[in-house]
């Protein structure tokens, strides 16, 4: 029965094949290609309610357009399983995010039809465009650039600049609106409700229609009224016809709101607007989670549920013996709550990541504090500067990605000001499946060539609360970087109190003879274990815990540089420009001369894993450590040796 | 007869003073204040356009407004010189952009009047909403907090985010468009189309009241036509007050078109809005060098003339003997229309820069194939991407301290997919007057970490030439950087022929015996300058120009560490993460031992002042490039003195 009821999917290896499909067949498809999405992200993972919703939209598109001629964009790509399905990665879907396995994001290196590697938000429309241009300028006149973005993404400012520009110009591009008014978490901001404000007050197309019609049908008496009535009737057109909608302001012809569930329609529309030339925007409606029960209801929850039991909607939790470190995430979030509770200055800003970053705690208990401003880190950064300027103490949560988008508002509004804003990037380091896109690895490196700007990193929980708490501290009078990695920390115990550090300084580890690690941030712990295990092979490696890349701690190093010619440093970010390359320019600086390792991200492209398949890859986990330790310590005994034979 | 003439802005050393005249004396205070503008900055340089066309505007809001407790933000703040002279700084405003004179740019250090300081475009609206949710947080429901920005930096991303959320916000909100069509260059886009449309179509507000006003006067004649009419008028009402402006969309209350030369209507509409709760904006017409008849007539020319004769309107230009160096901004310009014309598949690109970049030249010469994309570098570099994949050569020209805004688009959508994209910094490095927000000091750290990004910087115009070439060849799979500085080059016969360079290749500039000197970029200039008068004291020093800083040249650095024990660096960049450390990774891997000075830009905030201050200050010009030369050889005297005494 499962075999008849697949019928249709499995025929379809490439688009050309569901373009031989009959119309009346689609319906059919897509409840296929949905039931395909469970069956398999509820046994292998990945991310769910998004692909649910564009179901129908993908089967429409892939149906109605010329693909991979045409040049279909799936903005921020959570939502391209479907896509990925019907354009030959059914056989190996099973391998999404896995290491060596398929990407969860479109990828051009992956696939034809995958027309622009997305991964962060907001990239579509202006990469639609850009192919639009081209194919303008290279007299490609029937083709066709589709950005399917969503409401969340659309609040992002890149996506206004990008509109600005379309509209302006001349070209066949195709912007899809899927509005779902949901990021991960809900979608903020006034473009929202005005969203929703259009869906609510039914198809805007219609309504135009209707107005021409009235007042054609307006009896006229007497001149005045004649007058009058021109005047609105001209004044209407105009503004309907150029200003009445916020995109129609912007130049692009707006279709909708469509539902974007029902698949005959929308291959009716789009097959209408593929032959209207110039920019123009689709809005659809729709569901995220569609046509899955729980995950309709509880959206959030949904967006990336892990394993879960398709029948009766229950995720799986991993069975664990007794207590657990927590994640560090859920360390920011309750702790900042705590420093909250205590110092009324204290506010929380996050774009979008209200579950990702933990700051909901501090949204359930102090909503009027906590701001989630939407898929904005230009803004958040920002605002953060400015709230900062009337004495408020921000926490300003921002992934290490996501980061590069808020880059110039770090160095112009809050470096150059030396505002004291406290900045927490989560997911600092490699991140895992999610890959090369979301990998946190050069935060360290655009952050420490900042004057003033404090870079601290916690080996554990307790460290991360006491940073916190440090940076909360009052008298601050520069902005306190604090990055940390995602996933769990090491300490089950976490809730320890809160205690000053001073700013600057790093810590001893472990003493140890032979050679020295420095380390920064979580994989100090990696460097112990990798010590602990050291030592029982009679190699005895001491450990700092450098805390902070900047300030550098000077008396450390100094200490380090007089009693160790060996040294490793090591961190979960690139190799170029980080903390090894500060342990450099500190030796160069006070002429001390000594052999130095920088372990962390080699300089190539990492790709999606586990996080401790990436670590190994990359050569800074307990083993790769040990292994670098034992390399250097036998290059030291060949010089030696060569020194004394020398010297005989 | 002058004396007279300014006997009102004499009389005013701040805005207390201001509110004391009588509204009917603002016009001649305004006339004064233009006049007082006019006159310093013919004979003491700066931006001249802007702050002309805000006059009335400056007057009005300190008239009215109650700062510095009420938070005024000035965009860009090339418009903020009347704000300046009217708060204080009167006196000083001749040593405008001067070194250790009054910034160009508001500065919060300088006065408790510039309440954010700026000098990047579009951050105005984020940080007066910051500074707004903090007054609502503390109580102050009294307290203004206002934006004015221009209608080129509207169209930047940053503008749209905060928009996006102050419009759902309940702050005391004000934001000024200072709609006056232009950036630096005529404003483009979509916005642009519909602010004009806007104005032409007339005063909004009176369109909305009259359509009220229309559709009672209107007879009703049966059912069928009340009913059609409601419809009509409900359908107007809802889409008039909630959506039919851009603007309203977003739930900001809209105030305009206003003349805003009238400082009257200002005062009055000010006056009345202050009294509004919410967010809001207020849409001013303004003309760029208003009350200068040169000025209103070229207003690109006229945004910087420089020094000029106010009566004649005549602008200075230096009296030079023989032929000049240009300036590398026009070998760009130049440059690149000779490679389009040659090669089909370039195209350009520039965020609004089209005069400063050069790239105007080819806007000239190949208008369909240059686009200027307004104050969008985060969708510049994106849509340069688009344009990559579809096979074209892209040059996308972006100031370097600007391409911190498009940062994670140069990660993310370039660099992760290794598209050929062709980057060239203008502005790289110390850029002098501008000061610390326009320096562009961080590229070469913020890029260098960036795996498979070619990082290259030209010494003098023939290699940026070439470096221009080499990038645009067939067959490049990596992105493309190319660096270089505000100001002119050193070759006066610039125009020579293009010539292949091997990517990742430094040269020898000069041969040497004591010590190596490694530059990147135009300081080579510099060093080879100081190399030829150390030479006349018996200092024989070698000079390499490396070229690229990524990939960097292996075999010339081999040679270099094998031969000599002292280096130094010089780089017109942060000294942390550039060239130099790029050495120290490379002598760290390769298990060299040398002495190594890096030179550039220290680790602070480097104000403004001339480009040879600067240089100075920051030790990298040709003296401080030869001090450290002498201090180097001295100490290494030392320690061979001392090596030699304790061998005997």
């Amino acid at each position: 029965m499962k075999k008849t009821k697949l019928s249709l999917l499995d025929q379809i290896n490439n688009p050309t094949d569901l373009k031989k499909l009959k119309r009346s067949q689609l319906p059919q498809l897509c409840d296929e290609l949905r039931e395909f999405i469970i069956e398999t992200v509820s046994r292998h993972g990945g991310h769910f309610g998004a692909s649910l919703g564009t179901v129908e939209l993908t089967a429409a598109l892939h149906y109605v357009m010329n693909t991979p001629y045409d040049q279909l964009i799936w903005d921020v790509g959570h939502q391209a399983y479907g896509h990925k399905i019907l354009t030959g990665r059914r056989d190996t879907f099973h391998t999404n995010r896995k290491h060596k396995g398929i990407s969860g994001f479109p990828r051009r290196e992956e696939s034809v039809y995958d027309a622009f590697g997305t991964g962060h938000s907001s990239t579509s429309i202006s990469a639609a465009l850009g192919m639009a241009l081209a194919a303008k300028l290279s007299g490609q006149h029937d083709k066709q650039h589709i950005a399917v973005i969503g409401d969340g993404a659309m609040t992002a400012g890149m996506a206004f600049e990008a509109l600005n520009h379309a509209g302006a110009s001349d070209t066949n591009l195709i912007v899809i609106l899927n509005d779902n008014c949901m990021s991960i978490d809900q979608n903020v901001g006034a473009l929202k409700d005005y969203l929703t404000h259009l869906t609510l007050t039914g198809t805007y197309n219609k309504f135009r229609k209707n107005v021409g019609k009235t007042i054609t049908k307006l009896p006229l008496v007497g001149e005045r009224s004649k007058e009058l009535l021109h005047r609105t009737k001209s004044g209407i057109k105009s503004m309907l016809s150029e200003q009445a909608n916020f995109f129609e302001a912007l130049n692009l012809r707006y279709f909708g709101p469509l539902d974007g569930h029902d698949v005959l329609k929308l291959v009716e529309t789009l097959q209408y607007m593929r032959h209207i030339p110039g920019p123009k925007l689709l809005h659809v409606i729709t569901t995220k989670g569609k046509g899955y029960a729980p995950a309709e209801q509880e959206k959030t929850l949904w967006h990336f549920p892990g394993l879960f039991d398709k029948v009766t909607g229950k995720i799986q939790k991993a069975i664990i013996d007794g207590p657990q470190p927590p994640k560090y995430q859920d360390v920011f979030g309750h702790s900042v709550v705590e420093l909250a509770e205590r110092n009324d200055k204290i506010v929380g800003i996050t774009p979008a990541m209200l579950s990702g970053s933990s700051l909901k705690f501090m949204m359930e208990k102090m909503p009027e504090r906590t701001f989630d401003v939407g898929i904005c880190e230009q803004h958040a950064v920002t605002l953060a500067a400015g709230l900062a300027t009337q004495g408020m103490t921000v926490f300003c949560n921002i992934y290490s990605s996501f980061m590069q988008r808020g880059y110039d508002q770090l160095v112009h509004d809050v470096v150059l000001q030396q505002l004291p804003v406290i900045f927490c990037l989560d997911r600092g380091g490699l991140v895992g499946e999610d890959g090369a896109t979301h990998h946190g690895i050069y935060d360290i490196s655009y952050s420490r060539c900042l004057p003033g700007l404090i870079i601290s990193a916690p080996m554990n929980e307790s460290e991360l609360r006491n940073l916190m708490y440090t940076a909360q501290l009052s008298g601050l009078t520069q902005p306190f970087m604090i990055r940390y990695p995602r996933g769990q920390g090491v300490m089950p115990n976490w809730r320890t109190p809160f205690r000053k550090i001073k700013i600057g300084t790093g810590r001893k580890i472990r003493e140890g003879r032979d050679l020295a690690i420095l380390s920064f941030g979580h994989p100090g712990n990696f460097a112990l274990e990798a010590c602990e295990e050291l030592e029982a092979d009679g190699v005895n490696v001491a450990l700092f815990d450098m805390r902070f890349v900047k300030p550098i701690d000077k008396h450390l190093l100094h200490h380090v540089f007089q009693h160790y010619r060996q040294l490793i440093t090591v961190e979960d970010g690139t190799i170029i420009g980080g903390l090894g390359s500060a342990v450099l320019e500190f030796m160069a600086i006070n002429n001390y001369h000594a052999d130095v390792r920088i372990l962390g991200v080699p300089d190539r492209i990492v790709e999606h894993g586990k996080v401790t398949e990436l670590h190994k890859e990359c050569g800074f986990d307990k083993d790769g450590i040990k292994a670098v330790v034992k390399e250097m310590l036998q290059q030291e005994r060949i010089i030696q040796k060569l020194v004394k034979h020398e010297s005989l």
